[in-house]
């Protein structure tokens, strides 16, 4: 879902791999020697050892001579976008009310490719058997806040993202049929509002309501989410202040608009 | 801090202008021409037209042919950090069970350079003036976290951030002469925790412990902080419920160690 493409003789392939060293690290492989290094990104040693001895220098990597891992610097590079955004910053307070308010886990999150990406969260309690935290993905399809999300794309980008997406029943309720998946998001346009009842994971039950700018588009998607207990009624009554939550959100971004 | 340079023939600068790329973005820049990020990195149009569009190409930029803006895939850079780290994940249910035992907010950081930087944060709700998340940064000599963390390095690194910090007083309360810091610091050694009182901001009361993993290193720091209302007080009654939340991560941490 890029939007251009950059003409072959202007693309700088030494950034491409020193980017794809940074993320060739995770949880799996925390610690890595050049070797492995070398193995996973699929570039010669000496090739690899160029890249990770310069993100030392930068400071983004470190070594004790034999192993390399990332620094915390590295988060300055996440950190770029989400103070750009401005909206984790603005929505944060809300999210916070809205959790005291109704004493559960609230969060909001953006679409990038065919996931939602998390870029504000406050967690009560621990509900789901992942961690969730900013920058944490999940498949839009299976998500209240990825409802929310598809159902604000127009026809074409929907179209391609039902096209791009790997549609897999998750648990034995996902909806992941192509048609039924446009069907519930005509629903959940028309009602303003998304409920995804264990289609992510079982005994996890969500709501999600877009955050709409000061021009009419939808910039994100905010969520209350709770452990299931006896089917939806409960969480069916934090619409209204998800609602309200989501309509404070975006006024405080259309008044940023107006005097920023 | 950077553990080793790279010999000038090794060093990457295609990839350095990269990154020097995306953190010109920011708050106050979430959006550029390429006009602007040559202006801001100090790279000729051309160079900076260059690898605007490589960024573009690779999912990390995006453009509508006159302004720039990052991506959520940035995010995956540091998530590559945090996941690697494994101590988000496991500190988050300490985190979300010390908060909802106290209160409180809870956060844990750890330190780069002469800074912290926070890696897991449970907000219950907004104290300070600033928003605080994951990736954001303090000076260390002012935190709590940060005291605690100084504390656990050996007498040259001690030293070396002492020269290499920037020693303000940010509030009237602010320990800031090197002297007076060193004395603190193996204050804070001595009893194995840190309190730290409207001295970051005026207002805010925090106090830190120290993460320690199965080899008896000090990997992190835990705190819970809270509004100044009369004093200490109140604040040090949760001394024995965060020592035993960061026992309690050091023991999952061990246990990681054994069986990973």
């Amino acid at each position: 879902m890029t939007e251009r493409a950059a003409p072959g003789d202007q693309f700088v392939q030494s950034l491409a791999r020193g980017l794809e060293v940074i993320v060739s690290f995770d949880d799996e492989h925390p610690e890595m020697t050049l070797a492995q290094v070398a193995t996973r990104t699929g570039y010669s040693r000496a090739t690899a050892r160029r890249f990770l001895h310069t993100l030392v220098e930068l400071g983004y990597m470190r070594t004790d001579g034999k192993t390399f891992s990332l620094t915390p610097q590295v988060l300055r590079l996440g950190t770029a976008y989400l103070s750009g955004l401005g909206l984790p910053q603005i929505a944060q307070p809300h999210l916070e009310r809205l959790s005291a308010r109704l004493g559960e886990s609230t969060s909001a999150a953006v679409l990038d490719g065919t996931d939602i990406v998390y870029i504000a969260r406050v967690a009560t309690r621990r509900i789901m058997s992942v961690g969730i935290a900013v920058g944490t993905r999940f498949p839009a399809y299976a998500t209240s806040m990825g409802r929310v999300l598809l159902a604000a794309l127009d026809g074409d980008d929907l179209e391609a993202y039902l096209s791009a997406a790997d549609l897999r029943p998750l648990t034995p309720r996902t909806i992941h049929d192509p048609a039924a998946l446009r069907r519930e998001i005509d629903h959940v346009r028309a009602q303003g509002w998304a409920l995804v009842d264990q289609e992510l994971e079982r005994g996890l039950t969500s709501l999600a309501a877009p955050v709409v700018d000061g021009t009419g588009r939808t910039v994100a998607a905010l969520n209350v989410s709770t452990a299931t207990v006896d089917g939806t009624p409960q969480i069916a009554a934090a619409t209204t202040p998800l609602l309200e939550s989501a309509a404070a959100i975006g006024a405080d971004l259309a008044a940023q608009d107006v005097t920023g």
